[in-house]
């Protein structure tokens, strides 16, 4: 995957929180800047899928984080179908955007 | 299928043309305005997907054009697989949206 979306950044830290990791850690491993993990890491605890334990001061996937965890790899699954039946699609519609192009083209 | 894209209209003329029909009938069995019929009719004996017969006053579909039936109904299988897959997705999206949607949501 080149570009990942929300969803796939989010999926990205919980992979991370899995380990019980620092702030830095969740970043490099994520690979995202300071800001954009910011951010991210405000907006998966405030849905309750990490939690933070400041005593000890490291992040720990919750078990809805788990939740949606399995959830994104059926969604992966099927996204990946997906997009061999929409490259499918797409060659189909082109040989017949051939086949009814004029006979000038 | 509630909306007819250009291909899909393309495909129910070919199909009437099978017939060897004359242009009304082409109209009523591809339920088409007159002027749109025109558009069409023009742009398929462009393309060499149906012949007109001057003599006996009727269109036939030419081996182009079954070809592109051949293809069409091809490209309607994979469509209604991709379809599926497309609504699956989705499906599957908005469940990860609602996991990661914040608790005062």
């Amino acid at each position: 995957m080149n570009y990942r979306d929300r969803l796939d950044i989010i999926a990205d830290v919980l992979n991370v929180a899995r380990q019980n990791p620092r702030k830095t850690q969740i970043m490099y491993g994520a690979n995202l800047s300071y800001k954009v993990l910011q951010k991210y890491l405000a907006e998966v605890i405030d849905a309750s899928l990490v939690s933070f334990d400041c005593a000890r001061q490291f992040y720990t996937l919750t078990v809805k984080g788990e939740r949606f965890l399995r959830t994104y790899e059926e969604y992966s699954k099927v996204n990946k179908v997906f997009e061999k039946h929409l490259n499918l699609v797409q060659a189909k519609r082109s040989k017949l955007e051939g086949l009814c192009a004029g006979n000038c083209h």
